[in-house]
């Protein structure tokens, strides 16, 4: 047992705290003000990211999620700690490196099942930020944690596919750039449960598909990162070969995503922890209030604590969970996989809501980015099947063990 | 003892609770579509409002918050039950019967502490909803849950007085209806702690006021109402005539102005606690997840049981504090003014959060009001200074029994 | 809507307060020494509790928990905020006033159901204080908060029931004054499930009625107050006139007798908290740590302001509950009776560990009454059925609303 | 980083594992019969444990906890998880293996810092089992988590030192064998606040020293292991050379104490919370309420995913915590012991809380050990210092990183 890093993660851990102080940081409020020009093209990713991205990938911080020959070959307990420094400043960090969902996710998709076709047409523009993707899962009219519940079509005529249905929350998929979506839906609804669902690539100018709105997240729009789209497929056709795997591939697949996936929101959501435990440190010691300084009331310096002392147990958690993918694979690592995804949301908002409070009225407010972290991770306590669906799995396979 | 609401109330209630199934619920739907009309004015109030006020002004549902002769002359008891029912829309109910926040504190002021050339030209439009206000309290820069803080300079010249400060999160005052502004500032920096204050009345179109911009609560501007105001006074001069009360005495109308407004602002949190647990139950007998309704989740069956057992509690909390308001005066009821300020958000921020989670990701979205209220009672926690402070002073005074 | 006491109120709590500051109090080291004596007979009732009874008898303390003709005659209402005070001195001042648990349910079934001759054979010894008895209704075996699940058979046999079964935590029937048990058990295991059970009298020297031993609640043994039995029947055969009310009434009496026991148990829970809270302020006064007492602590104000918050809320519950048993009955009441169980051991406990960590060592020790408090706060989660029973059940009926 | 045990870890776990199905889980009915034996002499240590500890140290199972020559010379990472098997059995797996606390402690800190007459006469009958010790640390009348609060003085006369002070919840002191007390006291009031305190070996015959009564905890008198004596030190004389460590080092040497204690504690609370959760799934899977077993139940579902998740995080912060004692030592570890003092407690706590809840009446009896084990973990949130203490003390630390 050992809890240090390897050399190769800390030497790009050093080099990614040194892009983040000199070219991530400074970024920020360059953000700020590109988002609040007013004419800005609608759900455009502002300009300074694409800066950004120049100069990590000069320096090889380019990536690195991806395992294999397509990407940087790291683990996924060398890419974690990496990750949990984008969470840090999650608007710019991940986009910089090329390495922000629901891209990340879909490279690797592509990268594991996809055709060489699918390869050259789509991850190749992808893994050098030409375009941007969208993954098409989740629906409004039913419980999308249970697959077996999607509704959306997917039917075979002649050579080609007909996707019929809505998805919402399609993160990515109001941003013009955003070119491909990988679309969940039923080729054979009287198959298996888990073997009626297929997956299949739609381009997002085929005609049938209608980005109808984006989404909000407690009010928040989200566009520098391409929003959360509201999209409708109406009899919309594409060839036969988009099909990634075979038919009834569909729910495997996005099991294998759904791993890495996890880890790397986990991971990034322990960096946004440590920011905003950085923050409400910073404010407890610059605000007076009632003669002394915010950071010597007892009830401040217990945030402080339990916030340190949780991040400390989830940042744990999530690299042995990485660990585990790496030597004994997701399945084995299954009950891991979902505790991180029970613990991680709700720890991170105790913490984020902490820092709000701490802030006062600038915590609720734009001027710091503590309430729009709190409503993007709010979401992962519903994202990928609210927290609910996985305590009762995990709990039962706890349970057969003494059965 | 006694638990039921008297004659007067359960009419009034009665009558209220049709004119929101008649008027205001009807009207959600045309508020949202007014809202998202690319052609609105910024900032100003949609026209539904409008509509609905004369419908209530009508049926003699006007100014119900407002005791004595100017207004409906209601007890805070009498009008309690009334807040929380309008809660239910908090878009809606409340300007629909001239009973929102800030325009109801500030008329109570202005009723109370007024001169008559004051309460003519500022009190009867507020009445007749003519006008708009805002109460110009809130610092960015100091901890202004400690009145001592408040950096806001009033100094006297000749006939005038000065006013240099900035206030932000000043509620209203981006709607250009709003004509007048309460600012509460420091007359006297060398006076005791509490006779340092004075407050005065300074028209929006002074010049010296700059309305910089809208301040956002979790990614909501809020400007169905007027939105929060980051207001810059330079120089600003207004008649002496224009003070509120004498010199000094700030900290003393600050608090007559709170009382009241704190039960108002508590029942309506418990008729949104209502709405959110409505939806809730609603939502669980709809949805369908692995083969049952959310109903019949333990899970779910335990925040709702949980919501009730809270609502109940809180309810009579505030209850009991408007009847000692009522018997005892705001000082009687000191204790009990603050116990519902501490424990009204947290319990309606729990209700919202399980009301939210139960609807999944719609739940965060702007396709129901959740997410909205969840950031508009999250504030709660912050506004008139944080939960924090105020229990630090209750528990001062539960320790000073036992000295 | 009144929050104040009526006058008959306010004179009886008067009374007890000087009955209390009298002789409750000072009585407290008595009891502990009388129970330290190792001399005592095993699980009797010290002597002390004897000469307070002579006191509160002279004084008209008496039955005040019965309403009607064999007792007091107060209402629920009147008589749950006397039920408060008990509740600060809860080993003493119940039984003092003979308002303790088990034997005030008793002594309401028999008035409320019992026959002409069960009442002089039974009651009237209860009242005045001769005898004392004990309620036999959970079962080790079964989850007995399913009252279907009770496998304790009654079988009729000529002129008499014979009865077999296990029953434990028999609360009282330790204690050899202890003279008759009331046991719940099934007659008709056919019948419809709420009319299978029947109650009847069984005196605690019939043959076949084992008392097997004391059960235990955290190491405590309650043998002040006749401790908790395990007790076996074995062909146990009693005349067939013991028999409460008629065959199949069991359920229907238990639940007959379960209203008012709520509202005594839960305002004695209030009591204990005031209890705990003044504890808690008193040592926060006087000990010192790193130069400043604890009262001077910000984490030890926030649980004072807290404790008053979550009480104040409380009591209010527990006596609207009292007024709506009073006004429409047990079955108007039924949210509010379920809703007063869930919410009072939970807020009590929070209370009462806040108190013990403010105490240190002192807290869990016998030096402080705390950590005994908290053990029979604790058993208040499970008796009468689990929180989470009671949660379902009160969710169901909140989900009708709205199906 | 590597989150597999080590080649030894592994083989000393297994064996244990089997020590502990073999030897130790078969004895826990018989510790239960020889504690109920009324013929026990009081507070000795039942039979059965001397028995296990001739088997243990049959297999050298034996002092695994004390790293260097005198012990089994394991690092704090290795032995570590054999702590937590010991913590599925408290009051029998730690004494058989001679590494129960506090003896554990003691024997550390005479290996470190005893002369070798000292080790001779008190270190090696401690390992060998012969005798057991105590450690007299807290006292009744101070906050003894400030050690500048301690009272007790250890005063220099001639070549004697003479010990006045009073002590309590001096844990296995009530013992007969225990045979010899460290005491912690004041040699010089005038010396730096971390310089005053001393430390002395008293025998516990020593004329001045009486036992007064043992302490409770919640109930359980501890007799077991025991007890918690209250200890009156009276003109107490001990040779000069009785002294551990110089005059002053008191403190530094109760520190480095403190430590690997830590380490062992929350390992065994681990592996008591492992315990507890697999007695409540056993519960859940045998126990049927309304027609199905409980682990149908979500709400319990929800307390075994959130204990399996909870457990996860802390275990991994507690090897961690032993890692960084290995590598950097204790200076280096500062934060993380905070950690777990300030994590384990309350976890377990809220674990075995929900495992009572899911046994009934039985989870607060004796007949399972949750209620015990339950009162034990408590008392950790007080010993060494009330948390609040330490999550003070870690807040400062994270302060200063940022002021």
């Amino acid at each position: 047992m050992d809890f240090a890093y390897d050399a190769r993660t800390n030497a790009l851990r050093e080099q990614l705290l040194a892009f983040m102080d000199d070219h991530v940081y400074p970024a920020e409020p360059v953000l700020e003000e590109q988002l609040a020009d007013p004419d800005r093209p609608a759900w455009s990713v502002p300009p300074v990211v694409a800066e950004l991205q120049v100069e990590a990938r000069k320096q090889g911080l380019w990536n690195l999620f991806l395992p294999g020959e397509h990407g940087a070959g790291l683990t996924n307990l060398q890419y974690a700690p990496l990750a949990e420094i984008t969470g840090r400043s999650p608007q710019l960090a991940p986009p910089a490196l090329n390495c922000a969902a629901p891209d990340t996710g879909n490279m690797e998709l592509l990268a594991q099942f996809g055709t060489p076709e699918q390869r050259e047409r789509w991850l190749r523009p992808l893994l050098d930020a030409e375009i941007r993707s969208a993954f098409a899962m989740t629906e409004p009219e039913v419980a999308s944690s249970d697959a077996t519940n999607i509704a959306t079509r997917i039917e075979r005529d002649g050579d080609e596919y007909v996707v019929n249905g809505r998805k919402w929350y399609i993160t990515g998929a109001m941003n013009p750039r955003c070119r491909i979506l990988i679309v969940m839906g039923k080729t054979d609804p009287d198959a298996a449960p888990h073997r009626q669902q297929s997956m299949i690539l739609v381009p997002r100018d085929t005609p049938g598909v209608t980005v109808r709105r984006g989404m909000k997240v407690f009010g928040y729009d989200d566009a520098d990162h391409g929003g959360h789209a509201d999209v409708l497929f109406e009899n919309v056709r594409v060839p036969a070969a988009h099909l990634i795997g075979e038919e009834g591939a569909g729910f495997a697949i996005a099991q294998a995503r759904l791993g890495p996936g996890r880890i790397h929101h986990c991971m990034r959501a322990v960096g946004i922890a440590e920011r905003a435990l950085e923050l409400m440190c910073r404010r407890a010691g610059e605000r007076v209030a009632f003669g002394r300084p915010l950071a010597d009331q007892g009830v401040i310096q217990d945030w402080i604590a339990e916030s340190r002392v949780r991040i400390e147990q989830l940042r744990l958690l999530v690299l042995k969970t990485a660990w585990l993918m790496d030597t004994v694979g997701n399945r084995g690592a299954h009950t891991e996989i979902q505790a991180i995804k029970i613990a991680t949301p709700s720890t991170v908002e105790w913490i984020l809501d902490k820092a709000v409070q701490a802030h006062g009225a600038a915590g609720v407010s734009q001027d710091t980015p503590l309430a729009q972290l709190w409503a993007g991770n709010r979401t992962l306590r519903l994202a990928d099947g609210p927290d609910e669906v996985h305590k009762r799995s995990l709990a039962r396979r706890e349970l057969r063990k003494y059965a």
